[in-house]
């Protein structure tokens, strides 16, 4: 396999030296092309890690290794895991970040090879020091059981994916983008479009729309771009003018 | 031609999944290198998009391809069109983003060829469903007249250009950067330098300087980067303590 | 030499086109890859550039090329200077920057040479009008004899290093990261480990741990993937929670 992609998703922010330091150590051991997905995860937040892998993985070329390093643990006993799925490789903490990538993984390993790792002392920053030399390892060739071992399963993140209770589904909102549209994890295709009526907290809502632009005026549900239902109002931030914030509970039925 | 450059420039922030998005199509379809102009236009603000691009457009290499995603209207009517200038091609939304590059442009194409779009039902998503896998196309070497029709123009954002009033020339500040420079649309070889006087609101200013660093107290004139006059202030923001803001009117005339 | 890799390293930020227009001469006239370290370090702050640096340079591949453009003096008499230290080279305004990245240079020049020079009459960006083809035309295997002329030294910014007051080490905050953590001058094979006490301001610290989480509630001291003194909390920022800002005095001592 080549493995010409790596491409970074981590909660170190521009200001900061590391993510620098880790695209060195990558480019000092590889020539695969180096993409930044976001450095902007919030600090430590697992979860917006995850939804926001989810959202975007699918249209990243075959064998692109995702580096994905969002790790309040690092340094204890946490492990360091790599899940394989549709040709693409993982490389997370195993503290959830990977939930949705693990759902239909070819493989999945611990990395637990220290030939691989760079010869320091620090037990801060395994990004630069485990992460980066072992996603240039696999970029060069060498194999994902040359790093670990098997394993059966990752870790998920506590989530209730949505669920049916008499007429109603029940979702929440899982991201706000910087739009202010809040993101469900509602599957459009499981839902009776595009007559369906819905409320969040005290917030009805009574229509469909198919853009952003030329809606009327109030709340309304469109289908994002990831085939998931989103909440939105014209002209302005939905999430800002509707308080809406990830965890909301949302409910939709059929009209 | 061999078009080895894509260059992007969106309003999609680094906090959400949408320049990743775009960016694996792109790889996913071009070995041409994906450079980041910029993805924090401020949301919807086309006209900073096209001043951005104008300030920075001409010292790319030729041949390169300008993906700008700044789209209110996504989804709704309006064009996507690109403009070809100077070798330059520059993809757009019909906005009046391509304002700037639309002046001297060798040909204009609205994008309609939707073999070349990801076959995808969203309608929220340009930028990664018809943008991005355009722009990969034009990189592999596909003929922009494969990929729509002739257009004879592209929309303008509304703009009046600098006018003279008697002795006077009347222009605006079109933006204002970290440093708290205020920028105009000014043209320094038009105005009777270095004696130039001027006024902004209740601010007079009488004084050109050459250099940032080393300058008197107050503000001054200068010509930045791109030809154009800026108010600056030692050792400070010129935005921040003049109350300098995109829209203001700027009026200079002769010593 | 052939190199490779070239890293920017500015104050420009993501919303103005000045890193656009730079990468935009680099790409135009070398194949070398254009990495960003960062364009985040705060306006004209030569110290926060500096300190990034130190943090990061080291995991670059040899013979990479730094463009280091934090310059508020831009177009005064400061010079602009070249220093290669490790096969490193390192382009930036003499004005400290490079403050950390003398000591040990093999060879130091004042870039002189206008040849190699934006042909550009704008006396406020030599970020893209010098620094840029200045660094492609290195890339491309310009000797640096060729641009300038040897130089015994390079300016320092005005630093103290740690001292020993009796059994007392005093040093500083010299950054504090995105999760809070402040990082201090000490460096860690210097001290006592693993017993070290010490305090900052009004705040004792009596532990030192390996790792940021499972750690206790309270400060503790933890040495940094650089190998310098932090001072962390558990669950938190440090220097939110405790008040910590870059230049505080740190002392400790062996238990």
């Amino acid at each position: 396999v080549h493995r010409a992609n790596i491409a970074l998703l981590t909660d170190f922010g521009a200001r900061d030296p590391y993510a620098a330091a880790m695209k060195g150590v990558i480019a000092s051991r590889t020539d695969a092309a180096i993409h930044d997905l976001t450095h902007e995860i919030p600090p430590y937040d697992v979860v917006a890690a995850a939804w926001f892998l989810r959202q975007c993985e699918a249209w990243w070329p075959p064998a692109t290794i995702f580096v994905c390093v969002v790790d309040p643990g690092v340094g204890t006993a946490r492990r360091i895991v790599a899940v394989e799925r549709n040709t693409h490789l993982f490389l997370a903490p195993d503290n959830g970040l990977l939930t949705f990538m693990d759902e239909g993984a070819a493989r999945r390993f611990e990395i637990t090879n220290a030939k691989h790792f760079l010869d320091s002392s620090s037990t801060t920053f395994h990004g630069r020091d485990r992460f980066a030399p072992v996603a240039a390892a696999l970029a060069r060739g060498v194999a994902l059981d040359e790093l670990g071992r098997p394993i059966d399963s990752t870790r998920k993140f506590d989530y209730t994916p949505p669920h049916r209770s008499g007429e109603v589904t029940v979702g929440q909102i899982v991201a706000v983008d910087r739009f202010g549209n809040a993101i469900t994890d509602l599957e459009a295709t499981s839902l009776p479009l595009p007559t369906l009526l819905g409320r969040v907290g005290d917030v009805a809502i009574d229509r469909v729309e198919t853009t952003y632009g030329g809606a009327q005026p109030g709340p309304f549900f469109i289908v994002g771009s990831s085939g998931l239902l989103e909440i939105s109002i014209a002209n302005g931030s939905a999430a800002q003018k509707l308080g809406l914030t990830r965890g909301l509970s949302v409910e939709v039925w059929g009209a």
